[in-house]
């Protein structure tokens, strides 16, 4: 089986391409298998190439404990660049099929090579049956009293359940995202996004994610807290976001959320362990 | 460049060919690049592989942190199966040189696999000044209180200093390692195994390594622990050691300790990655 492995923003992820389905059944276990991060190659997660006829070619990610994921904006700049660079659908516009839709995907290339991808991340949501909360609220600013200390969350659905709570960065602990993930009023948890304004066009982002705790990049938490500070008028249209793993480009126009970057190749060869 | 990703009992190595030495100078860098979880391919640590006048061949390896390790047992066991399975060196005693000397390995081939691989670890040594420990004492069975947690320690050095104490494991907490390890009686800190007698031919090993944390396997640990519990007459000659990534045979003979297992292919190909 041949195998590449890549990363966008440090959200590692090996490409299997499985055009055929052939290995549909058992893509739990091969995932878990090659993410293992001693026994395996290390990842947090496959993305199969498969083909399909409601778009140019399908995207099928499988988390490293053989969950699978709808969707992941890190993962999907990752399965673009390497579709487009191996020929598999070179065009300047590419539709791909997710567990979350078909996303429509702008490439910008040079010589071949992807020198930026565009990916129209939908138009999230307030509402409390998307997100889902279970109170009827909208939680825009909203104060909130978790574990004795005090917050002001705004959450919103970008693809999964996100609040975004707004700061320096300093003064955040990471791990309060547990309590906050597990509160009784988001119905299926939440991931957190600790966001810092540094100006009207740059942010800076931690995320704990829902289940994993904290990352190195979140790409549909960027969207997010993106999304939450313009909400809030604290940042213009276009917004540079920096994560630990990286930096994204955020442009927001008509409330949908174009995110914009580029993903890196680590990696290719055959796997020569036992699946 | 091309890589092998490999593992002995889950401690993973990425194998790097540089018979010519072209990246001595730059082998740290490299190391911890390749070794990055997320931004790399993902290891414990990088084995070069490199011709030398001394030995058939010489094994150098670097640590993911950049460092330098003399040795490691299931490093070793990766690269005779490396350079044996590749025709680099075809022979069943294939000596390599290392940090800590020459190493003299036994190879047990079927067509051309290699079924196990058998390594002289050398002669372990109480001695206080070959430890080193800060007092001149022999530490076998010493009753000693860290942190008011009354233990017995036998501690010796097998290529690096381990202390071994024995018990149920369900007993132990692999965290009050660090609390041993720091503690002054040990000039260059130790490595901690909790060991369990399972009978005379049989241990459980966990392993806390200095400077590192929790392992899956930890060779000279397992060498270590098997020795001291054969020094207090708990086991035979003939001791199977399993640890949390996997299992190992330790023979006893005239002092020394051969450590016997095999090693396993991940994956191989080309890195993408700038260096």
């Amino acid at each position: 089986m041949k195998f590449t492995k890549m990363h966008g923003n440090g959200n590692d992820f090996i490409v299997i391409e499985d055009f055929e389905r052939r290995y549909l059944k058992n893509q739990e276990n091969i995932a878990m298998e090659l993410c293992h991060r001693n026994f395996g190659i290390g990842a947090d997660g496959v993305l199969f190439v498969r083909n399909t006829d409601e778009a140019d070619i399908e995207m099928v990610i499988i988390n490293s404990d053989g969950s699978y994921a709808a969707m992941c904006g890190n993962g999907l700049r990752c399965f673009v660049k390497y579709v487009y660079e191996k020929d598999i659908v070179k065009a300047d516009l590419i539709n791909v099929k997710t567990g979350d839709g078909i996303k429509s995907v702008e490439i910008k290339g040079e010589n071949g090579i992807t020198q930026h991808i565009k990916v129209n991340m939908g138009n999230p949501s307030f509402d409390y049956k998307d997100i889902p909360l279970s109170e009827n609220k909208t939680l825009i600013d909203y104060p909130i009293i978790i574990k004795n200390r005090n917050y002001n969350i705004t959450t919103l659905r970008m693809g999964v359940p996100h609040t975004v709570i707004f700061g320096e960065l300093k003064d955040f602990n990471i791990e309060d995202g547990k309590d906050i993930e597990t509160n009784e009023i988001f119905k299926e948890g939440t991931n957190v996004n600790f966001c810092e304004i540094v100006n009207r066009n740059h942010i800076k982002v931690i995320t704990w994610e829902r289940g994993a705790g904290p990352t190195l990049a979140c790409g549909t938490g960027n969207c997010a807290s993106a999304f939450a500070a313009k909400t809030l008028n604290l940042v213009d249209n276009k917004i540079l976001v920096e994560v630990q793993g990286g930096k994204l480009n955020i442009l927001i126009e008509n409330n949908h959320v174009f995110m914009i970057g580029n993903a890196e190749f680590i990696c290719e060869g055959n796997i020569l362990m036992d699946l």
